[in-house]
This record gives C-alpha cells, structure tokens and sequence, in this order.
C-alpha cells in the first residue's frame, strides 16, 4: 500500500530554506549542534517512522487497548517503541543538558513528532506524552523530583501523562475537584477522579507518572485555587521498591479514532492512600500547566498536520495509479481511460491538501523558530518571540486541527467507494484526526483565548509584532514581481484584519463583552487563514529564489509544485476571508438573543 | 440516551405551510388521498422509525454484516422491518395504482425516508431499494416483468438493488465491461463483475434482484452500449421453484461508517449459466438508470439531512443537559455551572445545524414538489416542472450530502470528548454521512452535471426558469419589511450568479471547455448555497406569516427559532458566495496546467 507519508524534501526545504535553522547553531544554546545533527534527526526519525511505527498502524486500530482485570492491555509494539524512543534519545532531544537532555532547538526537536504521528498518530503520542511531563518536572520540579522521575520518562520505561479533565471539568478547568490533603511528610493524600486521561495505564511500561492538576484543601475556588501533583500509579516504598499508590483504573473509553491509545478513567485514594507530591508552589499549577499545554497544543497541530501528510501521500499514490474516465473534451469511449491525476477536479482536491499541509507546517515551525529564539534571547528580544509564540499558539492549534479534517476528507473523496473501505489507510486517517480540535482545549477554547486574551493583551503589543511580521513579508514580496500581485491580495486583508479588531475591541471598549467574544470561533478561523497565508508567502519567497538560482530537474519540479500550492492558497483559499469579514464587521446578537426554548423544534 | 431525531413540527411546517402538499389533492393523479392521509404517513412513519429502526441502530453498526460460506448474514431486525415495510405498503406508497402502489405525492412519500434514515440510516436503505428497483420496472418493464416482481419487491420478501458499479467502472460508467449474449430463449447470458452493490446478498429476503447494466454482444462503446437487465441471485425453473442463477458473492467491504447494510461484490455466470432479462430496448440502459439515479439523488439528500437531524437532536439534549463553565462576563468562580446551551459558541454551532438541516429539507422538498407537479401536468407545465426538477437534483443531491458533514461535526464538537466516543451517537452519524458526498454518483459528477449539461441544457431555459422562482421569492420578501434586507441581499447574490454563469459561458463558448468546467465543483458549492438561501428566504415568508397571525406559545417558540435559523443562514452562511464568486469569475487555469510531476514531494 501507500509507502509514504511524508515529504522529507518539503520538510527540509522550511527548516533550511524557509526558516534558515542553521543560523540557531549562532546561539550558545545550540552551538554544540551542528547542522548535520539537523539532517541526521530527520533521516533517523524518517527511518523509525517507517520501520517502527508504520508497520503497526491498521494494527492498533483494528486491535484497539482492551481493560481487563482493572488493568490496561495496549499492542505489544508500544514496548519496543517506548525502548527505541528512550534508548535513541527522542524523548530527551529537546530538553535542557542539564537534565540530560540534548537540548535541540525545538524547531528540530519537533520533526520527529510529526514523523511519528504520520507514520501512527495513536503510537507517537506514548512517547510524546512523556516529553511533555518530563519538561513540565523539568521547569517547575524539585531537583529530587528531576532526579526521580526525568531519567525514566526519558528511557521510555515509565509512561508520562497530564491529568487534568474530571467529569465536571473539561474546557472549564477551574472547576475540578480532585483534592490534595497536606500531611506531615513529604506528599498530599489525593482523592477524585480523573477522566479522559490518555496512556494513564498500560503494560507496555513499569510504571505511570501523571502530572495531575488538585486541589489542596481549603484552596480558593476557581483557577486560582489549582496545585500541580505528581501522582504516580506505584510509588517507591522505603526500601525503593515499587508498591501500588491507591489509584484504580476505573475503564477506557472507546473511541471513533486515535484507537492504539488507550484514554481512561482514573480513581484516586479509593482507600485514603493515594500520595501526591507537590509540584512548584501550592496554586500555581494552572499557571504550570499551561506552559505545557502550549507546547501540547504546538504538537497537536503537528499531528493534524501529519495524519493529514500520510492521507496525501496515500491518495497521491492511489491518483496516479487508478485510471477512471478520459479528459473532458476526448469523444472516444473506446480510448483507453487515464489516471485520475489527470484530472482538474482531482488536482484541485490534490493542491487544496497541500495548501493546508505545508501552510500548516510553516505556521507550526514559525512557532517553534519563535520558540527557539525565545531562548536563545534574553529581554526585549525574549519578550518580542514569547509574545509572538503565545498569539500564534492557538492558531497553530487550530487551524491544523480544523483544516486536517478537510484535507484528509478530500483525500478520501480522491478514492470514491475505496475511501470509505478499510483496505485503504485514509478512513482511519479521517476518524483519528478527528480528534484534533477536541483535546488540549477546544476550538472554541483557542478561539476565546486568541481573541479575548491574547489580541488584546499588553495593549495589542503581540499583534502589533505579528502585524510587523507578516508585512516585512508583503514588502519583500511586493519588491518581487512574480509575487507582487500576492503580496497586494495578502496586505489587502491583513487592512481587513485590521478592520475587524478595530471593531472588535471597539465593541469590547464598549462594555459589551459578550457580543465581542461571540463570533470568536470565526475570528479565529479568519486571523487563522490570514496567518497561513502569509506563511505561504514566506514559502514562495523561499522557492523563487531557488527557482532564479537554477534547480536541478527534480528540485524544479519541487520548486513549481510549491508555487501552484502557493497559487492555489491565494486562489481559493485567501477569498474566503472576505464573507467571514462580511460578518465579523457587523453589529448582530444573534447568537446571543437566541433563546434555549427556539430550540425545541 | 436521544429520543428525539427529528422535528415532526418541522415537518408539517414544510409540507403544509411553506409547500401546501394538500394543494395536490386539486390534481386527479393525488384526487384519491386527503390531508389526513398526509398527516397519517408522518405520524406513522414517526412511529415506525422509533420502534422498528432506531432501537438497533447502534446494533447493527456494531455487528457488521459478515459473509460466510459464500453468503451475507445480516442483523435479524431487517427481515422484521422488510415485511413491515412490505404489509404497511411503505415500500409501494408512491408507486402508481396500476402497480398497486398507492401513488401518494413523492414530497408526502419520501417523508419515511427521511424519518427511517434519521432513524437508522443503515436500515433504512434495504425498503428504500426495493422503492426504486420496483419503480425502474414498473417505468420500463414488460407487463410480465411487472406482474412478476413487483409484488415480490413490494411485500419486502425480496430485495432490491441497483448494480452499476465495476471495478474499472466507477464514476465513468460506460466502462462497464458486463456482457449480456442473447440466446434463442426469452433471456441473455450475463458474464462479468460488480462491485460496491448494496444489499445483493443477505438471509432476511428470500431472493435478490440486481437492475443490472451490462453490454449485449456488439454494442457500441461508451455509455450508448449500455442495457439494463433484472438478473436475480435466484430464477425460476419451470416448476416455479426458485434455484441458483450462477451467481456468487465474491465478499463484502468493511467500511468506515453505514455499517448496517452489505456492500457485495459478484461474479455473474462462472458457469455459464447466469440468466438476464431485458427491461425495456436495448442500449436504453443509461436512460432509464438515470430516471432512477435521479430518485436516487434526491433520496442520498434526504438521507445525508436525515443523519444530520440525527445528530442534531443528539446534540441538542446534551448541550442542554451539560454543565460546564459560566457566562462569559461572570466572575464569580464558585457560582454553578451553567448548560453549555447557554454559551453563544454553542448556539452558533446549533444555529448551523438547523440552517443546514432545515434549508436542505426545503430544497429537497422543492424538487418532491416540482416532481409531483410534473407528474400531475402535461405539456408545457410539465416540461417547466420537468426541467426545473433535473436542474436542481445534482444540487439537492449534493449540498446535504456535503454540508451534513459539516453539521454532523459541529454536533460532534459540542460534546468535546464525549462526542469522539461511542456512548453518545454521534460518532456514528459522523462516519455514517461521509459515504453521501460519493454514491449515486461523486460531488465531482453532480458538479459536471450541473454546470456542464443542466445549467446551459436548452439554450438555459431551466435556469432562467431557476431565476423565475427565485426572483419571485424575493419580490414577495421584499414587499415586508422584516425580509426586505434578506430579500436585497439574496438579489445581490442571484445577480453574482449570473454574472458567474455568463462569464463561464462565456470561457464554453470561446472553446475553452476544459477551463469552463475546471472548477465546477466550486460552482456547485456557489450554486448550492444560493439555493438553499432561497428556500430560507421561502420558509422564513412562511414563519413570518403564522407569526403575524398569532401563534400559540409553543408555536410562537417554533416560528421565532425558525427565524433565527435563517438569518443565521443568512449572516454566516449566503456571505460564502462572496469568495467563491472571486474565484469563479478570474481566468487562471492552476488546476489544468498542475502537473503531475509537480505533485512528488
């Protein structure tokens, strides 16, 4: 079947081409790097994606996590992979040497989990899971807790998770319950539940460190009243032997996709002895937290993006393969038919892949370049990249998230009846990707939080460098003259976005908050096209260049299929700005006004 | 879990209040029926749906048709609901008199075949085949034909199916390489493969019978060599007794959702032995499939509103059974939780459920009324109605079975994670429309059909007769206050449309067919949305009428949720013409010049 799912060229291409990653090697932060580390991260983790997790893909769908006995059973090969992943150094790549890490800029770092999660999103996030627990130790953890629980998240033998959702709480955090009792050692007792909690028992590992959010008793109510806990599923008796913490598995969820991960439900301190150990301070674990959750939500578009590479490729394969019909104008039924690449209407659903593909990747890379730089800068410098990485966030969550699901439903329209079968990969991509706009904060959630925080915050300061941003890349196109055209399109609606935040934040000054956050959803998919546009741009730029350098015949071909990419962004994809603009400039309540009872019928 | 699945009160609203069904009766084909009969139809289809088809709706997803020693077992709940649907003439209901059926109006006939697909869609194709196998040969069949199956078909004890597809012919059907060779009996001997054919085997009937297409010896290549034959699993002998007609269930596919139903591959005449019957003349074959096809279309449409009712409903209970978070503008995080109904993210994403589900039911409703009214004319009226009908099939067809994944969605989205997991519905109605946008014919086809053939068919009669209605609906809205914004809105819409259609045209007539049709796809999306904001702007007229008359509560809720569905449609919706039209109305041939070489990495 369809052997590959993703284009190491175009990832080389933005990390080197676009994005210029090299040049981080300046900074003393990565300066024991070299780029050839570069390469070599994205041909090993290209070679663990096709040798290690893909050929277990329609496997762990089809045998999906069984709970049995109160334990969780996952596919056998979650083993290997968690061993290959600690021994290889993947779970560590990005973090700090100090902690033993290898300190990649995360621009790097990150490639493997899109290789991964192409190759078999369900399999990638068992050890992605662990990344994001280690950094959170990493950041906020005691130097015993470091020294505890980093070295077996990294070797892949224990398994990390976030536990944050309870039955009452999902989008609104501030309401869980789970509570930390003080006593007069070194841990909190917990009790509660916890729900939806991915990877937080299986028997490919020794043991489950959960990063799980409580609260300590007494604690104000809401956001502000929330601890961060380490909770393991065995803790170390005095003899540093492993014992059962008092925390019971109470089932799985049975899911549409995203089947080879198993998501549970979690008992804590049925028997009052379930011992949790501070993390940071006592009531800033919201604030903890989210420093994860932004780059969890980094690495859920990047898995939208990736399942939706693998659907591309899969569908590319099956175009070119599969003859049906003959061009429009042939009147000879009997000439023989022709592959379906051929045809406009398939092409067009080919580009519109990419278009949202390799936009997607530019904008999450953009992010962690942004990342990077953070880094590797120290004030006004440090604040201008974490200010743009924090406006950019959500989009990067959310227009992959939401665009993956349309890209891979028109991969498996490219294969008709086949599609819709399991004898081909794409159905599976269309269920597990699913997800995305779902965990690690709802559209919805991304939406509130781009417009209604991160907009508006320190008086529009990040906007008004995202705005710097995207018109440095208008001017340098504009002086272009092949991309000049694109450039007034996009510097057009960047005036229109401006439009609209100006009366956005007008309604907002006027006291009417609800009816400014009401169409967010929608400002966030128009700020989210024009992000990916300008991304675009940026890739354009990039290729004609390469293009008036002269390209060798295949790096043409490469080169002008970006540039038709390109074309088909602004083509088809820019206009749509303008009816959301339509709307977002109106003054209408209507969503407000509604009423539950017009419901009923 | 839901009760609800769909809306009997918006039901009547349509038929009785926007189409006036019972103005039907005026005609001598309907003279026979009274509006009690209609309302009868509804509330026993109600009925049926609940008791007989939704109870296993879950069931029968869960526990796939499987094909074993040559032969498909079914759920044993279809061969209950076949001889119900048989004994309570559901399957003949619009049949002619003639036949036995009980020529209801088609727009008061396909009502069960919404409620039945709202209720479990799988179910409800097996009856919906038999209606149209039963109806091409009460159309082209020989009175012996007639006599023979018909009441077979009718009474539920055999099924019917449509078999069109081939492996190398899909989408092009006249690539069917089927044989028929005539035989100095009264029938041919068919030879060949089909594949994707629904419900060809199973052990709730007694017989199967296949409208088959196949090419008799020396037809002519193409679509113009096509015949349709009845070739059943079982014939009879002389005796009268059923035995085997040489043909064998190859297997079946597993597929991603519409799991309740078979889809079979055959083998006709391994043994030389595979017996056809001719219906009508030969190389008519396409012909009279497409009458069918046609009825098909529209049936996919009601089935893909159907699933999104479904869901809709689903949706609509949790959403206001669900606690979670507080007003947007509340500080006070002790304060319970409010229902998620509340939040206006979540009425806007109800509010797109209706305007999709609501506003397709009209279209679809309006193509029921326009095949009555032809029915029901002769001459020039019925031409009228004839054309009117075969212009907006593809698009009735099409945006339900497009824009139901979209609404399906959002109903997904409102449950967060619940909705990803099979204890709630909804994951099934996701996976279950997405097969719409391919059978009965592609989106790509649909969109082919009507720009390339009904849009210009007859120097553009029945788009000027389109224009005519939809001209007519805006007068009438214009003419009231409370519409006239609407009205003038949609007027600017239908004036982008012609200007669309005429700049199109005009690249057809400059010779340029390949760059007319190029993107037809997006055309019928353009098309769609201004159709469907029609038939708003015709409901809303409606719902403003009863409300200036005075209303009952529970009636003034209805019509005043109504109206918030359409100006939903209106505000968020209608304002999409604005991009596609840029698009639509450039001369850029991206799509045509792509190529293949340039899609490799």
């Amino acid at each position: 079947m369809a052997d590959k799912f993703i284009s190491e060229r175009n990832l080389k291409f933005l990390i080197n081409e676009v994005f210029d990653a090299p040049s981080l090697l300046q900074f003393p932060r990565y300066s024991h790097h070299t780029p050839e580390v570069f390469d070599m991260v994205i041909d090993t983790a290209m070679k663990m994606g096709r040798d290690l997790l893909k050929p277990s893909f329609e496997e762990m769908d089809k045998n999906p996590p069984r709970f049995e006995a109160g334990a969780v059973k996952v596919h056998p090969s979650v083993k290997r992979l968690m061993k290959e992943c600690g021994e290889g150094g993947w779970i560590s790549a990005v973090a700090s040497l100090e902690v033993g890490g290898q300190q990649l800029p995360f621009t790097v770092g990150l490639i493997p989990t899109f290789v991964f999660s192409a190759a078999n999103y369900s399999a990638s996030n068992y050890p992605g899971l662990n990344m994001g627990a280690a950094h959170l130790i990493e950041s906020f953890g005691s130097q015993e807790q470091k020294d505890t629980y980093i070295p077996l998240l990294f070797s892949g033998a224990w398994q990390g998770t976030m536990a944050l959702t309870e039955p009452q709480a999902g989008s609104s955090v501030g309401d869980i319950t789970t509570t930390a009792s003080p006593t007069d050692k070194d841990y909190y007792l917990i009790r509660g539940q916890k729900i939806f909690i991915s990877a937080a028992d299986h028997d490919c590992v020794d043991n489950v460190v959960n990063l799980m959010l409580a609260r300590i008793e007494g604690a104000p109510p809401g956001l502000k009243g929330i601890s961060l806990f380490i909770v393991p599923k065995k803790r170390f008796d005095n003899d540093g032997n492993l014992v059962p913490n008092d925390l019971a598995i109470l089932g799985i969820y049975h899911k549409m996709g995203y089947r080879g991960c198993p998501i549970t439900q979690l008992s804590l301190g049925d028997n009052g002895d379930c011992r949790g150990w501070l993390v940071g301070e006592p009531n800033r674990g919201l604030y903890y937290m989210l420093q994860m959750m932004n780059e969890a939500r980094l690495v859920v578009g990047m898995n939208a993006a990736a399942i939706a590479s693998a659907a591309y490729y899969a569908c590319l394969q099956y175009t070119r393969e599969r003859p049906q019909g003959r061009p429009i104008t042939s009147k000879d039924p009997s000439a023989p038919q022709i592959p379906i690449i051929e045809h406009a209407d398939i092409k067009r659903m080919l580009l519109f892949q990419r278009a949202v593909i390799e936009g997607s990747l530019g904008l999450l890379f953009q992010c962690t370049v942004y990342s990077d730089l953070m880094l590797a800068h120290e004030g006004d410098e440090r604040e201008k990249y974490s200010l743009l990485l924090d406006l950019l966030t959500p989009v990067a969550k959310t227009y992959p998230a939401e665009m993956a699901i349309h890209s891979v439903s028109q991969a498996l329209q490219c294969l008709g009846g086949y599609g819709y079968c399991d004898e081909f990969p794409i159905e599976q991509h269309y269920r597990d990707t699913r997800i995305h706009p779902i965990h690690e904060g709802t559209t919805g959630i991304q939406a509130l939080t781009l417009l209604g925080r991160n907009v508006v915050m320190k008086n529009g300061k990040a906007l008004t460098l995202f705005l710097d941003e995207v018109e440095g890349a208008i001017k340098k196109a504009g002086a272009r003259p092949e991309l000049a055209a694109h450039a007034a399109q996009l510097k057009k609606a960047v005036e229109k976005l401006k439009e609209v935040i100006g009366h956005l934040v007008g309604i907002a000054t006027g006291g009417n908050i609800d009816l400014f956050l009401a169409d967010a959803t929608l400002f966030m998919e128009f700020f989210g096209v024009i992000a990916v546009a300008w991304q675009w741009l940026l890739q354009a730029l990039a290729a004609q260049s390469a293009l008036a350098k002269g390209a060798s015949p295949s790096d043409e071909d490469f080169y002008t299929g970006k540039m038709y990419a390109f074309r088909y962004f602004f083509a088809y994809e820019l206009p749509k700005t303008e009816g959301m603009a339509q709307r977002l400039l109106t003054i209408d309540d209507l969503t407000l006004s509604m009423k539950p009872d017009y419901f009923s019928d």
